[in-house]
């Protein structure tokens, strides 16, 4: 799959004559420009302070394009020296109005976003601002988004930023506090985004993949950070080109900024062109092509039928099964000695067997093995079992038995030797594999075995904002209002920074020898936080272990290379929590049930207590 | 006014005969026993860790009492060896079950509240099953309270509690933090309240007064802490003798707990009875009886007429008319010298007359300082201009002009010496007195005198989770949904602690000189916290300079004591914040507008970022 920026663009200081710096741009190969939205000869100078600099004509006329032209060709900048918290209330105000002033001509010319520097952390009257634009509801369909520019490095060593106020090395700022002191104030507000300005000077690793949970609408490369290579053409240090080929696994749009300093403005595109193919993608990442940062919600399969779609597409992974066959395989070799093998007959129940590949694998497992065997595929739905009579009758013959029932409610002409199943989801028992099993597990010998033998669930605290907002504008029917934070999505993972490593949550294990059975759980983990930055809920995976030391796993430490048929979930939380590096994240999970359902709820109890989410499965819960 | 607990109760650990119990507490002046839900002789013991103690009878039956007493004469207990915490998984389990049967069967009982005791500060799953039965819908209508008991200090010695864990006197802890982290985790659910037990050993005061901003539904006071008179009669402490005057202000129920060490239990209800009485009431709550802890909305009375009722109320202030005949008084004073006395007339304008209070203060103050004058009443609300025609023609003369206009559109025959006018609010210009006056100085003399000439508001950050309840729980059209935290409320201080000194807001001074006048604001103010707390959001006030030296405050520090005209604000916050000790709570407010409407945003900007509040007016505003 081949990485590309979404959009390339040119920033250009002054564009007196917007039509031709298109055409140049577009020359070059870049298919958008970033200029100021006031004109250059008409801008109003901060230093002269002119509290009257709101009136009067300011603006090339929008004559100049054609309305989708200004949609998709430009994209505008405010005036570099607004200052909405200056000190000086006379300029703040001025500030203000011209802010107002601007951002009503963009979205006049129906621009998709309008770009606005930030200059410091301290930025309220901003904030409210923004507020006052985001908020406003116009009776048109066009919103703009609001793009903050943000650099990397608090230090203005990028020569064409000289706006930017000089700092000593000394006081250094975590410019992501400038970002996030914002969008806190803004709460999240799904149409601000970041433009984040790649600096010479890079902050360490850990500090910039922060940035990858964070809603990134544009990265700036200043043409003053290229290295020239030995045929003179511009080149990146490793360190730029690592963060770049981050990006590119988002595909995220690039703008490259500053004047011409290697013969040709086309190389600097080219060039990170070339970056963003060669960029890897990790193996948990490598199926998720087209549905990345989509939330999706979990299957329900024991209440719901699954349709033909869903097992076509599940029974196409490469991994999956041939690991269950293996798994099957081997239980096969461990419980009939070679010398019983011409004797002994295995009997093995498929329990949910859908349209039969875990059959179809153990038929193959017993012929590798060479051992005899007895399946009884049991199937709830009913539309399955017709493929199953079908496969029966054309390949698998007289050793498999079909059975249409629940396999809670089933009563068995014998028992099991081997119980196999795939009732895993995302988040391993989220699609109730402990009940189910609970109940099947009546027909499994003494010392019978069950593939799965155990799954385990796993969390870790996560920062997106993009997922926050997908889930908050969902329209889901949730009676609570606060709904739509008190479920899991499935997503595959692209916008998200992980706040601290993965930890283990829950565990299930079968057959459940325990008298009384209880899949209730409660369990309160401990997280570092590895950096500052702000959770918005957590990502969960499982593992599990077929048999013995035959493992699938969807965790990214140790994920199962070229599985596809899980993908993580996302856990929301209602109000995103700030944390400070070093400090413990405390979390309490619950698994709960009554009669007809079971449920999660979560709760922080560090660095802050949010409420119990989900209580008592009010706005999720999975029917059993 | 008398203070009297709202009901007196004796805490009874045994009562095998419940019918006799009542009635000895009832001979001895308690209306109402607080008994373990579990018989004494049917109790399940916690020691013999018993799995299946939730099996079998257990509670005495219910028909030992009528409904009513059930609910007027009874408060249970439940058992106080259960803890939901507990690290033995069996015993948690078994905790939770016992939990809920009680809970279930205090309900069947209809019961207003049942106690529980809290025993450490760890409680996350008591909290999860506190939800459960906070959240359950039931079809009746009875919903009965939970009232966790909280020692004042974790130091056990009140011989009578021996359920808590002997602590060292080094690991002290603060007990707030017991309650404050469950109801957190309970989303501050307004059916969470405190039963506050006084223990022997007192926290330092501050530390105390704390409990003031928790809902308190009972004060215990064990006779274990009662020392004993010369004349064998129980008393308290004065640290105990302070505690609880201050509760006397808020009538809050007693509930007397332990062996009877002097004579008669009745002595120590007298006691408690006789400290009510003692209660002082400090001057800005004075006349706040039948008012206290009631959130009301502001008046807005530029937009809509009041009713006669209300100006009847406002007129009846003993402080504010004679300080606005003082400040009138002093101003002519002022202004003619004694020598012109006789020839001069001043021109007053009384602008928003209403049934005329000013304009009578006016005529007094010109008989008192022997100056002539020529008054204009100008109302805008044509039911109250029938009062000032009545008035003019009975009382007042030729000497006053009435005026049925907007006095923001009022073309005035001639300039005025002196413009008099009542338009202030309880957070000083939330009536919009500064637009009014704006529009009213266009005819006052160049060196014209302004009454007032300046007011301020102020604010505090405050914990209340009364006050957030009744804001949370009121029914108002509000368009978003969190519409409810993003308004003020007039309420008369009861259930509140404030967490930091007040702190200077806005200012406004009159004649406004400036030549663009501009009444927007923007201010950011720090507050340090002087314990550790919860914020809920603000208490606003406001002062006013009528004239030099003559004041008006409902600030409690300056309060004009006796002024019953205004009652602070509560301005809440939509989450609450949790802040430490010494933390600095910075907040931003703004006062903004638009061509119809003024309006107040806020927002906390540390120890974390709130979202901005109001934005846009779009839930309060005041119409222009």
């Amino acid at each position: 799959m081949s990485r590309k920026p979404k959009n390339c663009g040119l920033d250009v200081a002054v564009a007196s004559n917007l039509n031709a710096t298109i055409q140049l741009a577009h020359d070059c190969g870049y298919n958008f420009v970033c200029v100021p939205l006031a004109h250059p000869m008409l801008r109003r100078d901060m230093k002269t302070r002119d509290v009257d600099a709101v009136k009067g004509r300011w603006v090339r006329t929008d004559l100049v394009l054609g309305a989708s032209e200004w949609q998709y060709r430009v994209v505008p900048r405010l005036s570099p020296w607004l200052n909405l918290d200056s000190p000086n209330e006379a300029f703040r105000k001025n500030s203000e109005e011209i802010f107002l002033q601007e951002l009503q001509f963009a979205h006049h010319l129906g621009i998709r976003g309008i770009v606005m520097d930030l200059h410091q952390r301290h930025n309220p009257n901003l904030a409210q601002c923004l507020n006052k634009r985001l908020h406003t509801e116009t009776s048109t369909y066009l919103r703009e988004e609001i793009w903050l520019q943000i650099p990397t490095s608090s230090r203005a060593t990028n020569s064409y930023r000289n706006d930017v106020i000089e700092t000593d090395d000394e006081s250094e700022e975590d410019t992501w506090h400038w970002w996030n002191d914002v969008r806190l104030m803004c709460q999240s507000h799904a149409r601000l985004m970041v433009v984040l300005e790649l600096t010479a000077d890079l902050p360490e690793e850990g500090l910039l993949d922060r940035w990858h949970g964070e809603p990134i609408e544009l990265l700036i490369v200043p043409t003053s950070i290229f290295l020239t290579n030995k045929g003179g053409f511009p080149t990146l240090s490793k360190a730029h080109q690592r963060f770049v080929m981050k990006c590119a696994l988002r595909n995220t749009a690039v703008l490259v900024s500053g004047a011409n300093r290697h013969g040709s403005l086309k190389h600097y595109i080219q060039y990170i062109r070339n970056l963003y193919q060669k960029a890897e993608v990790p193996p948990s990442r490598q199926h998720d092509a087209g549905f990345e940062d989509t939330l999706q919600m979990p299957l329900q399969p024991l209440a719901d039928h699954l349709e033909s779609f869903t097992y076509e597409v599940f029974e196409k992974d490469p991994v999956k099964y041939s690991e269950y066959g293996n798994a099957v395989y081997k239980a096969l070799l461990d419980r009939v000695p070679e010398s019983e093998a011409a004797t002994a007959t295995q009997v093995i129940m498929v329990v949910g067997a859908g349209r039969g590949p875990l059959v179809t694998q153990s038929i193959l497992a017993a012929k590798e093995a060479k051992r005899n065997v007895r399946i009884y595929a049991v199937e709830k739905n009913p539309n399955a079992v017709q493929t199953l009579l079908d496969l029966k009758k054309e390949d698998w013959g007289e050793i498999v038995t079909v059975v249409h029932t629940d396999m809670r409610k089933w009563n068995a002409p014998e028992k099991c030797d081997i119980l196999v199943s795939e009732l895993l989801g995302s988040f391993g028992d989220n699609e109730l594999s402990p009940e189910c099993l609970d109940g099947a597990q009546v027909f499994l010998k003494d010392d019978g075995i069950s593939i799965p033998s155990s799954y385990r669930s796993f969390i870790q605290p996560m920062m997106s904002m993009k997922y926050y907002n997908e889930a908050r504008n969902l329209k889901l029917n949730h009676h609570h209002p606060t709904g739509n934070f008190e479920q899991t999505y499935v997503v595959a993972l692209g916008s998200s920074y992980m706040i601290a490593p993965v930890q283990q949550l829950f565990e299930f294990v079968h057959p459940n020898k325990s008298p009384a059975i209880d899949n209730s759980r409660y369990k309160s983990l401990k997280f570092t936080a590895q950096e500052d930055s702000t959770m918005y809920g957590f990502t969960g995976y499982f593992d599990t272990t077929l048999y013995k030391d035959v493992r699938l796993s969807i965790v990214p430490e140790t994920f199962s290379v070229g599985m596809f048929s899980w993908f993580p979930v996302y856990i929301p939380i209602q109000e995103p929590i700030y944390v400070r590096k070093g400090e413990i994240i405390e979390v309490v999970f619950w698994r709960r049930h009554d009669e007809k359902r079971v449920w999660y709820e979560w709760c922080i109890t560090n660095p802050r207590i949010s409420g119990i989410h989900n209580v008592n499965g009010r706005s999720s819960a999975m029917n059993l």
